[in-house]
């Protein structure tokens, strides 16, 4: 059978069903681009209208093809399409761009066609690239099979793979690339994604020895495609390569019916992000981000550290880019004394040596005191990344072009040029030598910190190589059947995954509450237990610290007759009497089957924090103890943890181990949709959880309903 | 008198001193530039070693000039200046640009040297613009008196007037923004600013017709010129005219002595920041960001409201624009169904009307498709600026061109076009008319957010005029000097200005204590007041909550004798004792005197909140009611206030209360350095400042110590 992924990058062979003789055609543009670069494979127009194009023979159908293509690039109406998958898929051809538009980008109908069109191309084997698409350039085979205004001019082939949705977008992004002479060995545009998507065409890429840096521009995720990004993401970084991801929708909520707070914190995008720093992915914030991380990914060594060395012949600029570095938490040392007096030998006297160095005007005269300037402070073992600025200097642009050519060959560690109104000539010849150029201040220090983030993802991913494949997990089902499960049940279930329930029993009465509460020992909680109640203090069914054995009795009357008033109508299972708990850093932790990244585990600062701050973040399970770790530095008042006023640290190993073993949890239990800790307290001795709501899938409750009545 | 300033931008004569006739020096361009660009005014060039330059006259020295000139450029060795500046002082000549450089930029020699310069200066009645730096420019009169590279071609004259403390970078600047075809009237460098601010010139110029916008790159403020930086933002905003400021050092922390939270808060650029939000300046966070807003604000109308209509060709770029715009809190709202409706009958079928509004590719077909879509989506009231995104279209530019010059005449609200690779034609023609373009999806958003904070603060201040010029208070103390008050000398001076102090009275003993805690009523507490205790909880000398006269008595002598403990020399006057408080929303409210703005007063949520999230704003005195209440809206945690879990709403107006009260307290005691409110207790029905430190400078402490033992 022949390799989909083969037959659509490097095709032997292409078919343009529909192709006409007119280049100024969007159905001529392929025809004359595999021409116009020289592709060396067979090229098959299909056309009933000709005998040939330009002198290539031209097929009245795919039965008359001399043999079956390798790749078809289907270029006719809509309506005309699934029958020419059809007969396709009966030649043997694997994989079809359909570039027609009117599917699922037009509506209700639309869709409908789209789902036809796959159907039809699953029955006859063959997986479709599309459709709605602008077709991909394969610029290694100068395979240009595509509509995209970039292959106006021959692609460019280098290092970078690129693959989009959107095809619009995508096309500006390319030749904004080509201005800045970076090359796409790749350029594939998904369109509606109704098969191949963009995680496996990059897939395929990840290896190629040709191309260092792999991107891509995501409009949507469909359940499934969280586990093929995150794959992806791990076999990049086994490959040492970055791969950059621009996703739209970062602000929108996902809308979607949550019971749970951990499920209406999960918004889609903060998952998502979520997702993407765990896996060591590299987010690019728009358009221009994203191709400026591709420079200087694409033009720079991996740095060390996050050590940045600023260059300038302006004070101004210096404390600038400063600025902004202190923002990105690079670090912009101090220079050591040995470094500073090594310039000081080299730099007019009055010249600042400390960092930002300001080189002053006089390099003019002596241009090497730039490149001694530069060649030192990258001696400095603190120093990762130097960023140079300038401004205009159209008389001196040779001179420096040269220069920074010459310096390149001497060192080892990233260079960044930041050249602000640099002339045109420069700006070429620095992109021919593909040295770094980024025209503005702000610019060249996000680039400095995108790459200083890669080599800490690098370090990161060496130190702690996660399984390669994450374990497969069932897939979650609908969350709107979840219903809650009742407390001891999910207590029992947490607690055979080493999750730290606060001692519990459940009473019958308040009688029996009690006794119970005797036991346990005093101060207790008392808590109506009843999954028709899962938020149990807007039901008046919760009270806490409760001094004595009257008090219980006695709030244990209350609390159901406030839940019978609040609800008549709910079962009640009886009192959750609990042993009160130092109360300590209140977090919220929990965990939702997410549609596309399957389990999620949150974490937050609870109380104020979350219901101001919205201070959680998510990671995909499974969850490591360094990436718990993580989590737990990302939170924003992570400061928490140390200690406030004199109180002594939490134990971060305790709720380090907590998440990991939710995370296992999670795995584990496929049927369970959202889960709430809260509050789960942490203090120097560990950490407990004091409350718990539990919500799973129809019919999968009395799995988890134990015998015993008594938790820990 | 000469009028300084309209002899620094608009001199009738310009003498040139040390002028050299070759155009490739330094000393040379100012003579060529005023000739090439046909300046009007007399020009004198000043060197003895030539009799004529390039045919008119060249002079010996300043005596010899026919008159004295409005403006000497000095443009000779530093060791010669003061004496040019002398001679020119005898002649007449109001002021000199000494671009001359070797001055405090280069080290505590340089220093002295400036001093002395501006000593000589002052002595002969001769302002100073400089040293060090590049000159300025006055392109309405053709007056191009810099070295800058800026005027190798000559200046473009414009509606914006830029002054920079950086030659480097402000050349920069002006290089770009004429690349964009945006004019500068004025651009004006002041170098080491020894005498002549920024501010100073930039008010000078606030009412000139001919400029809309202003525009400053602030490298550092000494003190007074906070004062001159208010004068002038509020001058700008009667003239309604855009101030755009930059300043580096955004994140450095002022390294002063600071002995309350507030003071120790107050870092450099937080004070700034906050002053510049409530003063209605525009803060442009690097230079590309200061030239988009230049941009913008020149070419757009002043839109009446936050809402943004998004048209593109491209779903995705749609939503990456709307993502951050919703970041930057601009509205995108759903069009009016009425809009939809007129955009439907223009439209494809299967094109989004929603907003964001895609077009489709068939706009390319019938242009009119877009110009009719800007039209209806501008004619909703919703709307109030347009954001048009395209892609490339070369063959189209002459076209799309023509067709944004015609919709600029019958629209009159702001288009902003994001034309991603966009052509070189269409840059140049759209820059040529005069249209806003930014060429990324992130700079368009922001510009259009930058516009409508402008038009927000052109209401705000049309609803809420401040006086015109912010009284006038004695220059505030060195901190260093400033010494605790007693806490009822600084109670009495508080509630002299209605700030709200809990009910206290001093005890001279623990038996004293129990009397007057009976008097207050239980539950109290009891603080150790001595001003050599500041900190009172880490000398063990506070008690919270005490329930009856034994415990008061018992409680006051575990506190002295901690403070005999912690501090055997402390000067103790006895034992404070308050009232018990509820706690509700804790604030911390503050003041201090900031050396560049004077009084600054501080509004932060307390506890938890300031100590891990610094969740503090400040703003400068006078604090008008609508100030303090932006200021409450700036913190993070803001949210508090309207009553977190079942918790009633704060009384906010009495939080704005007490911050006008603490302002005027402020005004009107320059002696008090620093003082915390802390904590101030906020709930339903108003707010009771419970702890309170002053610090004072030496000798106006007694003025402060009042008679009465109790407070009220």
């Amino acid at each position: 059978m022949t390799d989909t992924m083969q037959a659509l990058l490097h095709p032997r062979s292409v078919a343009l069903i529909g192709a006409s003789p007119d280049p100024n055609k969007l159905n001529g543009r392929p025809f004359h681009y595999l021409r116009r670069d020289g592709y060396e494979g067979a090229i098959y127009p299909v056309n009933p209208k000709y005998d040939n194009i330009d002198g290539v023979p031209c097929y009245k159908d795919i039965a008359s093809l001399p043999e079956a293509p390798d790749l078809a690039v289907i270029m006719v109406s809509a309506r005309l399409v699934d029958d020419i998958v059809m007969a396709l898929g009966e030649r043997g051809t694997p994989v079809a761009l359909v570039v027609s538009s009117g599917y699922s980008e037009t509506g209700a109908e639309g869709r409908q066609k789209e789902q036809r069109l796959i159907e039809t191309a699953r029955a006859h084997g063959v997986r479709i690239c599309g459709p709605n698409n602008l077709g991909l350039i394969s610029a290694f085979d100068r395979m240009a099979a595509t509509f995209s205004q970039y292959a106006f001019e021959p692609p460019l082939a280098g290092p970078i793979a690129f693959a989009s949705q959107s095809g619009a977008l995508g096309t500006g992004i390319a030749y904004l690339a080509r201005s800045r002479n970076l090359g796409f060995g790749y350029f594939v545009t998904t369109g509606n994604q109704a098969d191949i998507t963009i995680m496996e065409v990059l897939e395929r890429i990840v290896d190629d020895g040709r191309i260092s840096v792999l991107s891509a521009y995501i409009e949507g995720l469909r359940p499934g495609d969280g586990a093929s990004l995150v794959h992806l993401a791990s076999r990049a970084m086994q490959a040492g390569k970055p791969l950059i991801v621009t996703k739209v929708g970062r602000n929108k909520t996902g809308a979607r019916a949550a019971q749970s707070h951990t499920g209406s914190l999960a918004g889609e995008d903060r998952v998502f992000d979520g997702v993407l720093r765990q896996h060591h992915v590299i987010r690019a914030r728009h358009e221009e981000h994203m191709l400026d991380l591709m420079s200087v990914l694409s033009r720079c060594p991996v740095p060390e550290g996050r050590g940045v060395a600023i260059i300038t012949q302006s004070g101004g600029s210096g404390v600038l880019m400063a600025d902004r570095a202190d923002e990105l938490e690079l670090d912009v040392p101090i220079l050591a004394p040995a470094t500073q007096d090594k310039l000081t030998a080299v730099l007019p006297h009055f010249a600042a040596t400390a960092n930002p160095v300001d080189v002053t005007g006089q390099f003019l005269a002596d241009p090497n005191m730039l490149s001694d300037s530069i060649k030192i402070v990258l001696d400095d073992p603190e120093i990762h990344i130097c960023v140079v600025w300038l401004q205009l200097m159209g008389q001196y642009a040779a001179t420096l072009v040269d220069l920074f050519k010459e310096l390149r060959e001497s060192i080892d560690k990233p260079l960044i040029i930041c050249w602000v109104g640099a002339p045109e000539s420069a700006v070429h010849a620095l992109n021919e030598a593909g040295i770094c150029l980024l025209e503005t201040t702000e610019r060249a220090i996000e680039a400095a910190a995108g790459l200083a983030r890669f080599g800490e993802m690098r370090r990161r991913y060496a130190d702690h190589k996660p399984a390669v494949a994450p374990p497969v997990v069932e897939e979650a089902k609908a969350c709107g059947n979840a219903e809650p499960v009742n407390s001891l049940a999910a207590a029992a279930a947490l607690m055979a995954y080493g999750l730290p329930i606060v001692e519990s029993a459940l009473a019958k009465s308040p009688d029996d509450a009690k006794r119970l509460a005797s036991q346990l020992g005093f101060p207790v909680a008392l808590k109506i237990e009843s999954a028709d109640l899962p938020h149990k203090t807007e039901a008046g069914g919760v009270r806490l610290g409760i001094a004595d054995e009257d008090a219980v009795a006695l709030s244990g009357e209350e609390i159901l007759s406030a839940a019978r008033v609040y609800a008549p109508d709910a079962r009640v299972d009886g009192l959750l009497v609990q042993k009160m708990v130092e109360p300590g850093v209140q977090l919220v932790l929990g965990l939702r089957q997410d549609p596309v990244f399957g389990p999620v585990i949150m974490a937050g600062i609870g109380g104020i924090f979350v219901e101001i701050l919205d201070d959680v973040v998510f990671a995909r399970a499974p969850v490591t103890p360094d990436e718990a770790k993580r989590m737990l530095g990302r939170l924003k008042a992570r400061a928490m943890f140390d200690g406030v006023r004199g109180a002594p640290p939490v134990d971060l190993e305790a709720i380090i181990q907590l998440l990991c073993n939710l995370s296992d949890f999670a795995l584990a239990h496929p049927q369970v949709a959202e889960l709430d800790l809260n509050p789960v307290f942490a203090g120097p001795d560990g950490a407990v959880i004091v409350d718990w709501l539990m919500l799973a899938n129809n019919g999968s409750l009395n799995a988890l309903r134990p015998d015993e009545q008594k938790i820990a």
